[in-house]
């Protein structure tokens, strides 16, 4: 035996709405079964509830015969009653939309300021399940991967969809032994062309396929809801494991990235929160695979691969943006120019005076360097000088102007400058006499 | 610009399939076009194959058409072929199968064993992205929920399907641009009625909705599969905080579970492997929040609510089945009867005679209590004996017959065994007469 479906509502409202209490709900009401048995099933509930009806007078006198039947209805159950009459066409008219898109802003508009004036915890809807079947569907065939198959959930901030559980033929049924009336919904004002194509064309091929395709699949949603769940506790796990924060920068150390299973998703859900798509997950994986310095941008981000990194950096956020120089390193190249490193064998004989050449003590140096934009509050050592000095104050007293201000980099070891590139190096990390060890950094702009 | 099939292919092949070498696939081509166009890819990726192709003998002349054919390009590649002729019709008459599902067992078994015997690693076929949006579809109408979106693997131990990435089209252009010939596949005899209903009723409908809706929709399907594993790697973190296994029993904290996110599907999980179905899911939940004794059995399990746990345990493993008595408890039922637990305030002035009343002292107790089964092995202290004795001596004493010795309980305090259940109790329990407390069992048998 089929149970019951005011009790399989209690349930479900229980499990997944659990709105209770005064003032619950606002039920938007439109006169066709599904909304008219939502109302009875709360009221038998002893649901606290005001029913909302939209009248969008695209209709002529059946939009005044709907009306006045849901006010009928929300006197027949007791409950406040709120309506709303709208110029529907003049809107569309005026705002360059199509009915269908109008009636929508509208109608969301005026429930949701409906619910806010008279203190309702929740707006409810009667989306049910044949809905969530076409909505799916829907999601498919735009190929909206993972998160489309969850179709329409039964809680959305304050918007809830207390009938996702039940069938059409469950909602019929019921109407017809409990001699509920309700009018025909005769205009699916709010369905787009599509929806209406796939209930009327889809559907019932499906049923064609097996009876009880549209249950079967139907009830296959709630568990595509509950895997996503599981999805998403799996790839938190994955995150944090992977993706290092610095500031508005993310860190993503390539070994480990091209080690996760699964990686293709993995990436995805990476990426994706930087503004890429589906299409770049595998040449982010070239790119773990490729060579240094080679990067894909997004419109909002650029991914960087840097030696045994994979950078994700904010576009406009080119300050914050820095290069890896681990040791060994040959050459490091960019927006700011290009900078060769050599290892020198002795200190030469001739300390070259050129400042875009830097002659620097390794034994100071703790790697890796870190080449970025210079910023407030850095401060070092100019060569020659045993007094810190603000890199801000250097500048100004270089009588550089802004612009050019704005185009400075600085590389730093440990915290602490080494060189405004091309510039001037720190005294701490020069070269002196007894030097063993010498890195000779050659800059040339960009 | 789309990009080339052959470099789809292989990266595919380079991503999901990875079996290269010598002796790498035994392909099976019908002769049709989705498998002509894999021998020509594979070829053109240098991967070393055989062709096989199966004779049903069951359309006469075409038959013998598609045969040679397939030899003929085996011939053209340069790669070893292998045909069979099977008896189709009296093969399914002779074990009452249809002639799809003869078909299909005589194929595949005559596959295997080619590959063996040619020592192939694996055994390829041509199913595209069509094909397995066909059987996502046909899923998602059966409503098989997770598990049903993955569909088609590309690898299945040793079979594995390296053209599952193309559309149709792809397939179509390639054949054309390559001037590919082949014969037409009349017979798909490999599918079901279902799945020929799907190709040419659902697929059509859904490209109404969407032009490329079958493309979109395909290449959801292995995000599909990733999103499993995600799902099946999140599942393993709760199975392993929330189920102790302890011999064939499991183990399962009522609270804790209660608080699992997402209940549904971690419930649904664990029984699962016990014989239950989404159906019981409910029945477990209520199970958690009901009263301890009760159960629900599946063909090979029961989940029994004892206290704080579920417990999953074997139905043919009765005797390793056993009940938890705390403190405070007033009463315990089961399949054995019914044991009802008082404390005395005071040693009864006159101790009861009846076998089916056990005083204990509870000075000697330890909480939990265990009432199970008794086992080879038992042993305890008879009223009124200072020597332990051999439960199985005992029962024999007893005179008991086999079958009445199987049905024989005993409660056990920390491995000591207590009672024999509604027969003796154990000397060092016995009240004295300066016991301060008393528990009195009274057992009732079913």
């Amino acid at each position: 035996m089929k149970p019951n479906i005011q009790h399989s509502f209690q349930q479900y409202y229980q499990n997944h709405i659990r709105i209770s209490g005064s003032n619950a709900l606002l039920i938007a009401v439109s006169g066709g079964i599904d909304s008219v048995v939502l109302a009875h099933l709360a009221k038998a509930a002893n649901i606290d509830f005001h029913i909302a009806h939209c009248n969008f007078q695209l209709r002529g006198e059946e939009s005044q015969r709907d009306e006045q039947f849901v006010q009928a209805l929300a006197t027949q159950l007791g409950v406040p009653f709120h309506v709303q009459r709208f110029d529907t066409e003049t809107y569309a008219a005026a705002n360059k939309l199509s009915i269908q898109v109008a009636a929508r802003e509208l109608r969301y508009t005026w429930l949701e300021e409906t619910r806010i004036a008279h203190q309702l915890q929740a707006l409810a809807t009667a989306h049910h399940l044949q809905d969530n079947v076409e909505t799916v569907i829907m999601n498919l065939c735009k190929g909206t991967g993972i998160a489309g198959l969850h179709g329409i959930l039964p809680v959305v901030n304050r918007l809830v969809r207390p009938l996702l559980f039940a069938t059409r033929d469950e909602i019929v049924a019921f109407a017809q032994a409990q001699q509920i009336s309700f009018v025909e919904d005769s205009s699916n004002l709010t369905d787009k062309y599509t929806r209406n194509y796939i209930r009327h064309h889809v559907l019932p091929v499906l049923k064609e396929v097996h009876p009880e395709a549209i249950e079967n699949f139907g009830h296959s949603i709630p568990r595509f809801q509950e895997a996503e769940v599981l999805y998403r506790q799996a790839l938190e796990v994955h995150m944090k494991k992977l993706v290092e924060k610095r500031k508005n920068e993310w860190f993503i150390p390539v070994l480990k990235l091209l080690q996760a299973t699964p990686l293709h998703t993995i990436v995805y859900e990476i990426i994706k929160q930087a503004g890429f798509g589906n299409a770049q997950v595998q040449q982010v994986i070239d790119l773990c695979k490729g060579e240094t310095g080679k990067y894909i941008a997004s419109q909002s981000h650029r991914i960087i691969r840097d030696r045994q990194w994979l950078v994700i950096t904010p576009i406009e956020n080119e300050e914050s943006f820095h290069y890896i120089i681990e040791k060994g390193d040959n050459e490091i190249a960019g927006n700011f120019g290009r900078i060769t490193i050599q290892t020198l064998p002795a200190v030469p004989v001739e300390i070259p005076t050129d400042a875009s050449i830097a002659l620097l003590d390794t034994k100071h140096l703790e790697f890796p360097l870190l080449l970025r934009k210079w910023k407030q509050g850095d401060y070092f050592y100019p060569l020659g000088m045993d007094k810190k000095k603000k890199v801000a104050r250097f500048l100004i007293d270089q009588k550089l102007h802004i612009a050019a201000k704005e185009k400075v980099w600085v590389i730093e070891s440990n915290k602490r400058v080494v060189w405004i590139v091309g510039m001037r190096i720190d005294n701490r990390f020069r070269v002196q006499n007894n030097s063993q060890h010498i890195l000779q950094l050659t800059f040339q702009p960009a």
